[in-house]
């Protein structure tokens, strides 16, 4: 029997082509995953060409939650993981698969965790890829690497499928900061050390960049999130005072 | 990288669509397998549709060895496995992908292995099945578990390519922090927030103890802890100058 995951979503972001969002649907299913996000999709998920190509799982493109804005539809989620093909390309750790539900299997089978894909010829740009806690990758042969998006689902759908129902209890996960409360720490650390000179100015990011790896790779609660908040709340409140 | 298995063959049995041929090539390109072998096709692996499908891995398809007996095809492997969807219908063990893999890995590198796939409609005939030493499936939803060819010999590929990882070396940790510089970062925490009336006094620890957690399970680098510690300065420089 395979692990099943309810509150786990696949995010596909900017899909262009009907047929592979199809794909993915049966993908999906042969796994047992239910929950479908597209955002800003460029294509027709509800057309003909997709509903051949899932291959009898219609219900998952009838039921999928489409999005204009990435924001907004990751709001709600604990763990969003970034697929990504480029390897070796971030100064941060790139999880495999198998990393990945491991790291997803220690929050609890109750959590909403999202893995996002991005579109089919680029795959996440740098902004999207931004909403990612971790990254993920499939290792492939270097010389032969690009991968239909459909069977880049299957895989994490297998590694996700082959999971042992854990031994393990289920960690409670409600006291774990949502990506909006994620989203809004970012934010605030963003002006604040900004409105200190503590980055650069030409490529504020880049510093920031190293904070999301560092608190990404932690999976934050609602009270780090606070204490983090309070830490630039105090450089507020001297700043404002000199 | 990806671990490489020279001698490993993918064998199709009767393939009936050229195009799934060609998808099985890309398949296995994309995890480093390069022998395939094909017992009396019924469609032309190098026609225009295999050869799209293939997306660049021509090679493997020029390279395909062609057999009309199954026994002629199979005579120099020393183990063969068959695959199935029929789980539980036999009298004898059926592999899981991960296992298979393991069994394979204990033979060794340099062993000849066929690992054989079916028919897309019917998979492999009970006379076919036969010539298996071993019986692999794929854990799929036992209400939806319909999957593609080439998205079978995809997840062995994957299976295959990711077997060093696990017997590999761990990644280099060069990169990451001391034990002594995060007992400063944790000084400098302590030290900065209790200047400033962050903790509370009749117990600092309690909230130091949070960050410590936060920051122990994101196993910290130098440079993330010199980003922590920096914020630290940057508070006492400006409390300093109240």
């Amino acid at each position: 029997m395979i692990t099943s995951w309810p509150e786990l979503a696949i995010v596909l972001v900017e899909p262009k082509l009907n047929k592979n969002v199809g794909a993915v649907a049966r993908a999906m299913k042969n796994f047992n995953l239910g929950r479908l996000l597209l955002v800003s999709p460029g294509c027709d998920h509800l057309s003909d060409p997709a509903r051949a190509l899932s291959c009898g799982a219609d219900d998952l493109l009838e039921r999928a939650e489409v999005f204009t804005d990435l924001d907004e539809a990751l709001a709600d989620f604990k763990l969003v993981v970034g697929t990504t093909a480029r390897l070796g390309k971030y100064c941060q750790p790139v999880y495999t698969p198998a990393q990945t539900v491991e790291k997803i299997d220690e929050l609890g089978r109750q959590t909403a965790v999202a893995i996002m894909f991005g579109r089919e010829d680029f795959g996440l740009a740098r902004e999207q890829r931004r909403h990612s806690h971790i990254l993920s990758s499939i290792p492939l042969n270097p010389d032969f690497s690009s991968m239909n998006l459909a069977q880049s689902v299957l895989l994490y759908g297998y590694e996700l499928g082959r999971k042992k129902s854990a031994d393990r209890a289920p960690q409670s996960t409600t006291e774990l900061a949502t990506h909006s409360e994620l989203q809004g720490m970012y934010g605030h650390l963003r002006k604040t050390l900004n409105a200190n000179d503590f980055l650069d100015k030409s490529n504020p990011d880049h510093l920031l960049e190293y904070l999301r790896r560092l608190f990404g790779r932690a999976s934050m609660t609602h009270r780090e999130v606070r204490i983090i908040r309070g830490i630039m709340g105090l450089i507020d409140h001297l700043s404002g005072k000199r």
